[in-house]
Order: structure tokens, then C-alpha cells, then sequence
């Protein structure tokens, strides 16, 4: 897909050099700029739209000329598109392993407690966290997404 | 895949007949046996393997002749067969698209928070809440795996 | 998919047996019913889910014994997996077609109104009119879906 | 697919930096030149083929040298390539979705409202209207095709 | 798919027993219901669709009982999924091939003499002709579609 | 694929480039070298191999310098790349869905006249007719190929 | 694919049950009915179509009812569609392997010693020997087929 | 795949480039160095690793400086991956349907003739021979690959 | 797969039942038939083929009628084809993992090993050792399979 | 995917060239750093993640100027994603093959030794060993991987 259609996309290289010359996490940007670190690290992929505001934000942390004035911030993300699928990284494919070994329990039960609909992944907040455990420290990863009902007419 | 290699799914259809017929949920069939409702389904879907004791209980809780007698108890499941990939319904294919779109997101803060290495799916709980939410009801899913440091030699 | 995880989609036979000696259009059971024709196509298809209400007059329009009271209607539509895609079946393909060629022109103009979000395809309403036309009558076909921003965090 | 197949993709990124340079919406553009925005919008990703006139026109509006003049204006558009199917962009996606979920439902009332025939994505035009609900608004997109009846011989 | 989707493929069965057994070829057939003998193949193969006269003249001239009065008189074909693509039939790999090899030579000729649209395969005859050659002989085969010019709006 | 596998489809753009700026049709150049339209084109998308004298007339009419003395010309095409199958493009799928709707029909009427054997498309001529109708112009497409009886040994 | 479609290979079960309990190798039967064993484990496998004569020797040697007289032998293969490809069989995977790893190096060879064409695999014969070898005997596998010139028109 | 994996077909280029400038065949090469010629265009591809003597009768017939001494001959071919598979050119496809249609025959007689084993397309030769025939010339190529038996153990 | 081409894999269900009902390891039918308990499950599952001698004894350790009399006797595995690939089960996925993850660096290390060959999956052992570890016990997979070189000609 | 994602990949180019003009093998890098050669191959490969002290090293040994101080030390690899699969090179196929073949085995032997669990694929060791044997050397290729357990909640 060339940059015509999701020019934001080509400022990434950017963003990541300029992330690892400044020695800075995710959560250390997401602190500045007042977001979530997973939602700032799905920026950075393209995956999610900074308005204006935040792309300033984004321009001071990072040191670079402003990104808000920038073409590239009037287009519209692609998202989905940056690997394989089945993914071949080991970290995501254990994600997508558990969609296909609980996401049959997973319907069923929200169908259970909800009724005939789904859970949004537009209204859907998504956070990593660290649970120290001396049996080995745990992920906990959450999605916390709108109930949507089908409709009928 | 034939009965010889996994007969316990062919269990499934007894299992989701008798729940039917009790009009049970699986949050009943959960309190009754002492384990979560989604490990419950998951079970129920040949996702998950109970032991002697757990057969037993949903025999009892089913009303199910002891399916810990049963040849069946012998073997082992054969794990995420259970639909096309990626998902058609659309309430699993959003679980997929959360995969997509955050998928890199999420390596990205697993590494920086923990390292090089993954967050298990083998050692890990999967729970489905409900939030209420004025906005609207609100379906929070969490996935608690250990994370798993890789080798080196 | 076995009967037990979507036990309805195993009446869809009764259904169109008992349309088809009935003699009916979809148009004359969804006037019975009180819903839209599309609707209750779907629902024939196993991909929308009528409720105990609904079951009752679709049995009662149809000759059929009473559905509402049959096991099946306890159990949760897999949408979405009724043949092959790319769809090899003409009407269904010119639709596929539809997104291929004018996918991204409506992706790009719902940003344009809307802002970074999409439509929903839970709460949206299909409609199929005839529109008479001298040169070939048309086929006017409609989605009126909800638009859902995306979420930050 | 090299520029020897289709060149007018090629000015996409032309059209595309123009319009964003200029700060213009495919509506400004599509009152300018006299057409719908959907279409202006596939015109611009490669999938309608402008004429020489219109060329001319979105040259003027968007401060490029005449188009029409160019080479690219005797080629062919090649359509449908513009990303990977199923789509791994939700707006998109839920195009999909929608064909997978109704798209059966579509073609038996096109079957009983017309007979044994196709709705032409051809001869077919695709509006994107916004409809204001309290409820949240809606996107209402229409697909109005000519009905083709099967040859017989 | 089930017969609940399209049940006149499951009466193709009946028809290609008869034809044996009575030793009919499809011209035969074609002549005593007053079509081409491709479409009666076709028809054969549920990718046609009958009407209830040429039921009543194929019942006839097969010695079947009265298919126009048969409940799957009332569906509708769901075409275009008799085997894989690509074909592993080497005679219907050919015409894959044909796709492949002069697909895009063909569309330019049809870009040439008729501007941007298309052959239509709805509104189309297919004929194949022997046409006997000493240095052997040849397979004539004929695609004679309407040509319908893309929209605009 | 690289230039040392084909290097004949490296020169595509500077045949097509040529043809654009002079404003020949196919058939312009077919008439000059002395082929049909069509096995010209299929030459230009490096579909067809033009001989040393073929090359020289190519070279004359588009006022290009002697493509015989290329060291391109000493290479074979690699036939039937040209674009992804399914095909995107409407134009050439419609070619596809003949296949697959009308393919089985072809199969058992070339079966009937000709034997077990299959129609050539190695020793096969294609043509695109024009054929004006008041109902709308249609294009004839026509394949002639050697019929191929299998051996037995 | 159904007995519609293909009869004979309806009747490969009862040919290799016959030529088991006969314990009857295929060079057996070949030489009873004077063909080579490659073309008859190729018909006995649906791939190649025995003539009546061939039908009658066949019936003859294996002990089984008349084979021509069936309605089966009306019916003409559907070839190719015995496994998965790529083959998971290490048999046939290497067969499949050597199409990959020496295609082109062929290809290149019959294009430097025929010219513009292919090897016919329908105008083909295939013999299987084996030759002892000190060092382990080895498999010489043939196949001996028309070379076919590209048409011109 | 980066010239980091396999630097050798970084050379392929610059052998055919080479080749046909001094008008070789791959027979006239073969000669000269003292292989065979599929052996010769296997390597040319990338297919097979000449060592370094061969690599320097290459150089010296081609005309080109000593490959041996090239940082590229410390690489190891990664084979099979020239092109797709089902391949498109139909040279190739001839080779594969001939796998599709005659595999499983073959698979057979090899264990009728030698047991539970393969034929090692490792230790295998290749040929290509051209039979001058009045009715056509034929192309006879010829795998003569080691029988290898399965372990046990 | 029909049981013409491969009736031992039909045999499989017996002995996973009669196994099952004995309370057999693999390890003990390996034991009482003299072969190593990964081999005799790679024959349960159609993967490897028992000779007369082994059927008898399985038959005798199983409780079993004389499987070495049976018609299932004479034919030869089809390998392979036992479930999807990439594998959707945990266990199995790991093992892909391990050739995607590692199987460059398992190919180079093989080469700078032992020159341009492979690593034979047919002269070839694999065996699984359960080995102690306070920190979690750990599984030893091996495979020791014979280098084959690439042969020259 | 581009050098924002893993620019570790990125480097790849050089290690390999510093490695073959250096002459070293796998081994001798090994043992510089203090590894064993599949690891330091894997890492070569983008497929392990060397840390600060074992760039250092790497560093020294192939004459590169310190990577550990290089941007590219902050990224993290994205494993898997080196060829198609399945792998059309032989020496990674033979390892696939395995999978496939023995995979079912390997399974049902880590189930019957260890219980409802897997083998890990990141705390796992991975070693190739040759074994010299008169009938021709062998590889002895072993994974030695912890073993997890499922969990219940």
C-alpha cells in the first residue's frame, strides 16, 4: 500500500528512531502526552489516529519539527495490515492461539451474560500489566470493550 | 479427525444437550463442579481436559450416566479445530481483529516490561466480567499467563 | 460444526421445506412475523436470531409444531460461514465485488463525515427494494449502520 | 503489477498530495467536477476511470498541470487490488462482514423479488449519506444496481 | 451446503442416471427441449435454471416423474462450486490456463473496441463447435456476452 | 521473478509506453507485423514470444530501436503471472466465473463429440469480436484449439 | 464431488478389494489385459479411462462382474483430485519436490532443444523401472510426451 | 530473502547475462565443464551449488572473473522457491499436473516394487532427451533417483 | 481419502479402542512387540507400516483377531495428512514453531557440518525422553536421521 | 515489514558478509562468545536476541564496529518470518515433514509420559551433533524443552 493511502504509516520509522535515540519507553511517552502505553505503542504502528493535539505532544517528547503540521496527519489509518496471519512471532501467535482455543468459551459466555451480541473492538480499551508472582511474574492482559446488540428491523 | 484421536469431543454433543435440557448456564455447572465458567465452556468444547473427579461432578450436575467410566476419558484433546480461521462470527472475529490491530501493541509492552519472551497461553486464566456501564454494559475479558523468559545456550 | 454448537441452523431445512410447500415469500412470513423480509431471510439462514415470540409465529405461519419449545432455541447463531469466499456463487460475488472496488472510496468518505471510526455492522439495519426503470428495473440495496468512533485510552 | 498495466494508479499519489495540500474534501471535489464523492474517491484510488473532460476539471480544482494530457489517460484501470481479502481493516472488514452474514439473504430476495438473475456492480452507483440519530448517527450506504436476468439458449 | 440452500443439485443425481440409462447425449436432450446443449449441461450440473415447461419436457424425455411439480422447483442455483479452483481436471484447467495466459490481452481488446466496461457472463451464450481439421481436429469455443459500460454518477 | 528469468517482460513498458505515445490501437500494430490483435497484445504483456522478424516489424511501427539485437530477445516467457487468481480485475474475473460456471458443461459436451481427451491451449487461437445489437453491443470470444486425445500405453 | 459427477471412481473400491484378495500385483493385471502397470494403477486410481474392451479384461482377471456393462463406464474421469497439494505423502511429495527444485532447469532445457512450447501431459506415457545398484537400487521414473509448439494467429 | 541467506542467486544475473552474450547453450556450458545440462541450468537458477573448480570453468567459459574467489561461494543454495506453485508458466504446469494425475500410481508400483520406501529426490539425476518422431517430436525426461526404505526402530 | 487408497488408517480406531479398554502405555505394546513407543504410535496413526510379523504381535497385545490376515494387510500408508498445517493443536504448533524459528539456523549448522545435502526424514529415528529437572521436568526430543549429499551428474 | 519494527534483521546482511570473509564458522563464533553455534546461527538469523555483552563480542570477533552500541540493540526480534511455509527448501522441508509425520506421535508420547501439557518452544535448547556411522554419517537433531502443564481456573 503505497503512502497515498495511509501516509501517517511512513512517519513511523521516525517515531521509533527517535524513541530508541532518546532511550524512552512507551510508558514514558504515554505519561507526557496524558494516553495509555499500549494505545500509544499502536500509534506508533499506525493502528491508532493522534489528532492534532497529541501528534504536538508527540513532536516535543520526541524532539522532532511538528507532526500535527505535517500532510501526513490529515490521512485515515489502515489497520491490521503488519504481519502474517497466523502470526508467525511467537508473542502474538500465543494470542491468536488463544482466540481459537477459548474464543468458542468466550462467545458462550458473553452470549450467557449479554444475550445476542458482540463485544466492540472500536469502543475497547486494551492494557498490559505486570502481577510479580514468585512462581514467575504473570501478563495480565485486558479487554475492556462496549456490549453491542444485534439489531433487528 | 475420527473418534481415535480425540474421543472426547465426541462427548460434546451429550454434554451441550443435557445443559439445554437442565436450562443450566455454565456459571451453574461451574459453581457446581469448582471451576471458572470459561474453563467450564472450554471443556464443554473439548478445549479443556477434566479429570476423573470433574467428569464425575458434571455427571452428576448434568444428570450424565459417570462419563468418568467412560473410554473416553482416556484420551486427549486435540485443541482449536473448532472453526475457520479467521473466524466467520463475528463475535470471535473481533477477538481476531483485537489480535491485528493491537497485537503488535502488546509484544511491544511485554517486551519493555518484561523482556525477550512471551506471555503463556498454557499457564494462563482467561475470565469474561460484566461492567455495568450507564453508556452501556460494558464486557471485560482478561487473559493472566505467566510470562516465559527464552532460553539461551 | 456439529448440531452442538449451533443446533439452530439444524431447523433451516424444516424452515425451507415448509416455505417452499407453503408456497410463500420471504415478504409474506415477515408481514406474519412483524419484521423485514431481509431479516427473516437471515434468520432462515441461521444468521440472525429470532426470539420465543418470533419462534411462535414463524411455527404458526409455517404449519410447523412450536419451535420456541424445541432445545434448539436455546443455543447462539455461528454467523457467517454459509459457503466460500471469495463467493463462487455470481449474485453473492457482485457483492464481494462491491467492497473490492468501492471499499476504500467508502472507507475514505465515512471519515470524511464522520471522523476515524466505522459503521457497524450489529446495529444495522439490510434492505433490498425494486426500483421499476424503463431501460431494466433496479435493485436498490441499503445498510443503515450506527457509527461507532474509535476509542482512546 | 508495474506501471505498464495501469498507469493511472500511478497519479494516485499525485491526487491524493493534492488534495490534502489544498485541504479540500472528496465532496469540494466532487461539486467541482460534477460528480458524486464515492465516485471521486474511487477515481482516486485507480477503481473509475476518469474521461478527459473530468480530467481537465480535477486538474483545475486540485492546482495539478492538466492530466488529460497525459500518457497515464490512455490506460485502463486494473480494479480490486488494493489490499488483502478478507480485509484487514475494520471499516472494511465490516463491508465483508456484512456480504458473509447477509449475503445469502440478499440473493434469495433479489431471486424472489426479480427471478433468476444478478444486481450489476457495473451499471451500479454507491452513495454514502449521514443520517442524525440521538442515538449515535448513522451511515446509510446504498448500492443502486441495475437487475440482469440469466440468459437462456 | 444442505439442501436447504439449493436443492435442484440434488435432483442432478436423478438426471445423470437417467441420461445414462437411456444413453442420451446432451444434444439429444437439447433438441427435444429446444435449447443448446451447453446450457442443458450446464442445467445438469445445477449451474442452470429450468423453468417449470422445461422440467415437464426433461421429465418427459428422461422417463423421470414430473420435476416442475418436485418442492425443488422452488429454489434458486447456487452456482460455480462443482470443484477447486484451480481446476485439477486437466480439461478444465485448460480454460483456467486461457484466463491466466490471455486474460489481459483479451481485457485491453475489449478496452480497445469498447471503452471501460465489460463482457457480461450473466447475459452470455456459451456454444462449443467440432470443427474438423485434417491435421486433427478442433474444439471450437464461443463466449458471446453483453458488453455493459461502467456507470458513472 | 528477476531479469535473468524473462527479460522480455522488462521491455513491457517500453512497448507499452511507445504504443501510448504514438496512439496505435492493437489492431493498428496487428495489421503492421502482420498478427492478430489479440496475439499481439498477449506480446506486449509477455504472454506470447515474437520472433527476430516480428521483433524487427514491432521495433519499426512503434519507433523503437531493434529489439532483436536486445539480448532480451535470446529469453522465454514465464507465462501466466500477470495478476492474482482469483482475478480482482471485473473484466478478467468474469472470464474466471465462465470457468467455473460453465466449465463442467464445456468438459462433458467436449467429452461427447470428442472423446477423453482435452481442447489445447498451447496450439489455440483467440479472438474478440465486436457484434453490434440494438440491444446493446456484444463481444464474441472465441478459443479454437486442437482437440488432444490421452494415450494409453 | 458425487457419483453424478464421476461414477467410476465409484468403482475403485471394488477394484483394489479384488486385486487384495487375489494378491494380484499390478504388472499381474497389466499383462492380462496388455497395458503397462503405471496406466493401470492409474486407472484404478480414476485417472485414466479403461475402454470397454479394457473394462471386460479387467472384470475378467480380477474375478468381477462385467464392468462394461455398468452404467459407470458411460461416465469420463474428473483427473487430479485425489490429495491434498502440496502432497503431505513423502512419496509423492518428492515428485512435487522436483517441479520446484529442477522446473525451470527443465523448462529451460526443452525451450533451448524445441523452441517456443511444452511437453504434452495428456500425449504422455509413464513408466516406472528399477534398476539394482550395488550402491541401493535406484527408481527410474519416465515420462515420455509430445512436444507441442505455441500456436500464431 | 536478503542476499544475507543465499548470496549465490545474487549471481544468477550475471550467468545469464553472460550466457547470452556469448550465445551459449546450456549444453555448449555443460560441455565445457564437464556436467550434464539440467545439472548446469539447475545451477544457473540457484538450484544446485557448483563447487569451486566448477565455479572456475564457469567463469573461464562465460568470460567472467573468478567467481571461486567470491565471498558468494561460501553460501548454500535455499532451494524450490522460484516461482509459484500451482505454477502459472504452462511448461511447468505440465510437470505438476503430471504429479496430480499420475502420482499416486506411481507412489504405487515403487511399494509394489521395492516396499514401504521413497524414491530420494536427493540423490537423483535428472535428463532431458530429445526423441525425433514423424508424428512429433518427443521430449523424454527421466528421473533416476536412489531407493531409500523407511527406518523402523 | 476412501479405504481404496489406504484401509490400514481404517484399522487405527480398533486398536486406540482396544488400547484404551486394555489400559496399555505405548511404551508397553512397544515393549511386547520389540520396537521403540514413538514408532508404534506413528503406526496407530497410519505413519509407519507394521509388517506381518508386528501385526501379529499387536494383535496378540491387543486382544485382537489376527490383523496380519487382513485384506488391510496389503496396502501402503498415505503419510501426512493426519490434521491442518500450520497444526491449530498447542503441542503439535510447537513443533512448527520449532522449524520456523530455528530451521535456518538448523540448515546452516547442517551445512557447515556436512556439506550440501539434507538430513534424511526417512532413514530416520525419533525418540522423546521424559528428563527430570527440579525447576520442571523437561522433554528430550530427538531426531537422528542419515545425511544424504546432493548428487552431481 | 520495515526497519521500525526489528532493525536487528537489518544487521543481518553484515554479520553474514563479516562472517565469510573472516572464514569462520558457526562454530568458532560459538565459541568466541560463549555460546553454542545453533544459537548464534538463530541469531544471525533475527531469530534470537543477543544482549549487550554478546554484541560486544560478536562485535570483536568479526572486526564490526560495537553493535551494542548501535539503535538496533533496542529492538526486539519478530521470530518466524524467514521463508514460506511449508518450506520449499529441502533441508527445512525434511524437518516440516517430520512434523507432520511423527507430530501425532510425539504428541499422544508427551501426553502418556507427562500429562495434559506441552513441550516449550522458548525454554527450549536446540543442538545438532554428528554422528559418524560406516553406512554414512548421521545428524542427531534435539530439542530439549521444559515441560508446561495447563492450567485450571
Amino acid at each position: 500500500m503505497s503512502s497515498a493511502f495511509s501516509s501517517f504509516s511512513a512517519v513511523s520509522d521516525k517515531l521509533f528512531q527517535a524513541k530508541a535515540q532518546k532511550g524512552l519507553t512507551f510508558d514514558d511517552i504515554a505519561k507526557a502526552i496524558g494516553r495509555d502505553e499500549i494505545w500509544v505503542a499502536a500509534a506508533f504502528y499506525g493502528q491508532a489516529k493522534p489528532d492534532a493535539e497529541e501528534l504536538a505532544k508527540l513532536s516535543e517528547v520526541l524532539g522532532l519539527s511538528p507532526l500535527q503540521n505535517d500532510v501526513s496527519a490529515q490521512w485515515w489509518p489502515m489497520r491490521g495490515d503488519l504481519g502474517p496471519m497466523p502470526p508467525t512471532d511467537p508473542v502474538i501467535y500465543r494470542l491468536y492461539e488463544g482466540v481459537m482455543v477459548y474464543g468458542h468459551a468466550i462467545k458462550a459466555i458473553i452470549h450467557e451474560k449479554f444475550g445476542d451480541g458482540i463485544m466492540s473492538m472500536i469502543n475497547c480499551k486494551v492494557t498490559v500489566e505486570k502481577k510479580p508472582d514468585p512462581a514467575g511474574d504473570r501478563v495480565v492482559l485486558t479487554f475492556d470493550g462496549k456490549y453491542l446488540p444485534y439489531s433487528k428491523w
